[in-house]
């Protein structure tokens, strides 16, 4: 098997033009990988401490793996980074689609943007080549028409669009990118990092077949993977059903995000969730680049409401955001408002939880119909949400508050709104209860990106020896814990999935098509990784690039002046729940300081501080990142 | 493929004669799967802290291992395990052969043995039942006899008998348990542990096939194994040459151990090197069950010295510690000494680190002939040698001294004898200098059962991109590293391959004929492990096993008084040596302290007392190891 792995990094500097190529050597390709990894590796390298993440010296990647573009199911997410300008953190977010193979066969394994352009541009890569072009005719116009404009304009049908947005070009901070109009790199405002660079888009077109070390295992792995897909009902139930799927079974547990996390059970779920969604709007189900799988939703709404196959359709976490965390049961009116937000580029998790923030405080009557430009911000008026997510992505009126997020916008606002923001270091909370999956607790309060969702799996997978268990095993996690065990084996299982996710994180692996929850077993993916770089590799190796993953992110952060005093829940996930709550016994503060301070034990972190050992980065081969004295 | 592991452990009061079967859980033989952590996971669940090492609460553990028995090259090796009379510490040592596999076929992953018969016993173990019969006839015969009369008693040939030897009986300190009369559990004295429970041997026989999993899998693996082989350079001088072909590479290099570490080059290293050995004595190359690459000995000498082929052959452990560590140039006489080892049950290493011992004491004056019985204690002396190795066995004289171990010797010396006792945690140093392979300072002073050289594999191996590096790489090791390196680099690469060499020590593989070394690769390793077992594993689990395993053996140590004080180097180790010294720059205190407090990091320990913290007992499934309030 012939060794060895190449990689180019395109580098654009915007204020000056310069467009150069980074070819690192193969071990930073084999330390890093691509994804989280690589860019915070080039972060920290390159990027002094403090700039200002909506300023020309905040780098910003897109990366994609040393995996990616392998005709495999479930490898094709890549990564888009900065400093984030919601948190202040490490920013980072990846999508699927088929942007990140795209910019493979384009030639390149990433992009590092610098500086800003003095007027609109786009970047446009194509075989090896980059071009900065203007952008001014895009500018302001949404998704679907700028990426009309940009395949018109270079006449290609098949030139696959990442771009920011109106929301980002407005630097909304929870703004996203988007690519193919409906594959979002949703989280920590990457899409305001775009805008702030006046960089609109990055249009790719990769004619280059990728060559693999050895293709006839990359063939084998890929029939193997799809001989087992049918044999997992979660994917049968995510092509049918999509990502909502999920709607039910967590409303039926109690711990479906309704109304600003004040319940856990939502009286409108059946009207919102997959199945219905299956049975009314759904056009077709779709997938990313080379995924059997098809969990995407193209659905289309014509009526009072809107919505156009192009964009998609809702996942869950869209589905709850903008529907049980509002008090919203109109399937039509998420529909649309879940396009909006894929037309101006929003991320839909922050926007829900902002505009149901606001919606609480007028119940609470912190906020009055004054405040709030005279929408009718109630629960449950889908009108009033969509209203919303207009202003929010123009910036206009009281949109403008919500479009700092909920953190600076309760700063603003004052009179106890802080209590009603559902934020850990300024990111929105995903449409998890943390108070029903316990180990959320963890992933939400030290998720370096802030509250994530897919910072490990959630632990209501391993309640038994199911699948899940079962192909986690490899990863030594071997028995069932319960979602509400909070003790050393919860510790035990958050770090081992950590690892696991956040190696999927950096190699761009999707985390419905790999263990534990579907086809893709660890051991194959580490067989993949070898055949594709002809690397001698192993699950070890992408374990250990899994803690390297994290500790990377949270050497940043340091960097960026945050301490363990970031990693905390928001007060109200001290409250039990008003319905359906399955927490047994309280859980206190102090239980939160004893799991924290095991968790960093089990990193090799200072158990107090949570900054990772010195000793702790040789291991991890990050000795680089030792203060020099 | 069947999933699931069933094994059982023989449990033998020797006190109350009653016999007895376990039948640990699946997920103990995963979570510790043999050997060594398996040893330590019984003696902290079941032993109190403090006992006596040659008293009867001491249990004393044969352990085989998960994988053992499969006809595979290299997974052969067992464990004898139990608090150490030598150090106080976990007492542990491998041992090949056939006795591993033998007992497995017999019916039992392994044996503990509790309690203290009141004559001398051995126990008869055959097809899953045990026995316990009276072994007065064999006690005080030496190894051959003994072993010949318990094959005659039980009328079969084929019988596999592991026994301490005339020195176990004598409860000289570093006695050894030995079978086949040439595969040793060398270090820590396991063989006076067994001679103080009167339990002179164990003797198995099993006719019962082994089943596997996935037989053909099984095939399958040692096919691609027995096809790798003969493509190693390494493998193939093993099995021309044996392990004395290290005599000459180290003595070029300046690193063999002459003169109780005075010198690291001796004048007459050709004379005892394994080329000339294969050249005059060696009667064949020998292997362990199933194994192909046939490094063992087996010589013959007659004249003034004598050995015969049953005994085997040195090692190169026992070419150096009776040859260039003692100043002699005698292969002949060298070939004696290791025969009377075999025959006595006395651990090869620390006889001629003891011997050395009292040779530098008489050449500086501190004992005197009279002291030492008349024998003339000079270094280069044959006769002295042979002559004390008679005497500590059956602690005559001066020889009941040295049986007790270079510590206790020096402490009743006194006069300033300590300062030239080669030991650590009372355990005498190995026959590698720690100042030309500097990761051998941290093998040396952590490792839980003392002085021990393989702990983790020599760091010389990694000075380049070559065979070791590459075959290491699964397991994170991807840069070459110099072994003069002891920085963050150095601890990276020690961790790492101490957790493989670790698991080893639990899985009973070999460190010659596994990686980094030679023929059977890692992952194909962790493949061995799934087609035996049915488990669905991985190399990740391999090197968590491997870090339970350090983890677990430091607990024990903890419990039984052990501090980071007693990670430490001899004073010599920090001077020059007076030939061929590679080391670059003086190697201080400060510097190890340095080096030893990043490995605590590194291995989440508390930087400062090196106690395992709670988060990592956790992370590693120990958290039943977390003190109860």
């Amino acid at each position: 098997m012939p060794t060895g792995y190449n990689g180019k990094i395109l580098r654009v500097n915007l204020t000056t033009g310069v467009i150069s190529e980074d070819t690192p050597p193969e071990i930073v390709y084999r330390m890093y990988m691509g994804g989280s990894a690589l860019s915070s590796y080039f972060l920290l390298k390159e990027q002094k401490p403090g700039v200002d993440p909506l300023g020309p010296e905040n780098k910003l990647l897109f990366m994609s793996s040393v995996i990616s573009g392998a005709p495999l199911p479930g490898l094709t997410r890549y990564t888009v980074a900065a400093r984030s300008p919601l948190t202040g953190a490490f920013g980072e977010a990846e999508a699927g689609g088929f942007f990140g193979p795209e910019l493979k066969m384009a030639g390149f394994d990433g992009v590092i943007v610098e500086g800003r352009a003095a007027k609109p541009v786009y970047l446009w890569i194509k075989d090896g080549k980059a071009e900065i072009r203007d952008a001014s005719r895009i500018w302001g116009k949404d998704t679907g028409e700028a990426e009309r404009l940009i395949r018109e304009e270079l006449g290609d049908n098949r030139i696959r669009v990442a771009q920011c947005g109106p929301a980002g070009e407005k630097l909304v901070r929870y703004a996203c990118v988007v690519n193919e109009l409906k594959h979002a790199n949703g989280r920590t405002g990457m899409g305001a990092v775009m805008g702030s660079k006046n960089l609109r888009a990055v249009a790719a077109r990769g004619t280059t077949r990728l060559s693999f070390a050895d293709p006839e295992k990359v063939r084998e792995i890929g029939k193997k993977v799809l001989e087992i897909l049918p044999t997992s009902v979660l994917a049968q139930n995510l092509k049918k059903f999509g990502t909502p799927m999920f709607v039910m079974p967590l409303n039926n547990s109690g711990i479906l995000p309704t109304r600003n996390f004040q319940k856990g059970q939502f009286e409108g779920a059946e009207a919102i969730c997959g199945e219905k969604m299956t049975d009314t709007i759904l056009v077709k189900s779709e997938g990313c680049y080379a995924c059997a799988v098809q969990c995407k939703r193209a659905v289309k709404v014509e009526g009072k409401y809107n919505a156009t196959p192009e964009y998609g359709g809702p996942e869950y976490e869209t589905v709850a955001s903008l529907g049980s965390y509002c008090g919203i049961d109109n399937l039509a009116a998420i529909a649309q408002g879940n396009e909006m937000c894929n037309r101006y580029g929003l991320d839909t998790i922050s926007v829900g939880v902002c505009i149901a923030f606001a919606m609480e405080l007028v119940e609470k009557g912190i906020l009055t119909r004054k405040d709030t430009d005279e929408i009718d911000l109630r629960f449950g008026n889908p009108d009033a949400m969509l209203a919303m997510i207009g202003k929010i992505a123009r910036r206009e009126g009281f949109g403008n508050l919500l479009a700092e997020g909920v953190q600076i916008a309760a700063q603003k606002i004052g009179k106890g709104a802080e209590k009603y923001a559902m934020h850990i270091k300024g990111q929105e909370l995903p449409m998890h209860d943390p108070r029903g999956k316990q180990g959320l607790t963890l992933s939400y309060a030290t998720s370096p990106t802030g509250a994530d969702h897919i910072e490990a799996p959630h632990d209501t997978s391993f309640l038994t020896d199911g699948p899940a268990l079962k192909a986690a095993k490899p990863a030594g996690v071997l028995e069932p814990v319960s979602a509400l065990e909070m003790g050393p084996q919860k510790v035990r299982l958050f770090t081992h999935t950590q690892a696991i996710w956040n190696a999927f994180n950096s190699l761009g692996v999707c985390n419905f098509a790999a263990a534990p929850y579907t086809a893709f077993p660890l051991v194959s993916l580490a067989e993949a990784v070898e055949a594709i770089t002809g690397w001698n590799t192993s699950l070890y190796e992408l374990m250990e690039l899994g803690e390297r993953t994290v500790t990377l992110a949270r050497m940043f952060n340091i960097r960026e002046g945050l301490s363990s005093k970031d990693d905390y829940l928001p007060d109200r996930l001290y409250e039990s729940l008003e319905a359906g709550t399955p927490r047994e016994k309280k859980f206190t503060r102090e239980d939160f300081a004893k799991i924290l301070r095991l968790y960093y034990e089990a990193m090799g972190w200072d158990p107090q501080t949570g900054v990772p050992t010195q000793g702790r980065l040789s291991f991890l081969g990050l000795d680089w990142l030792i203060p020099k004295k």
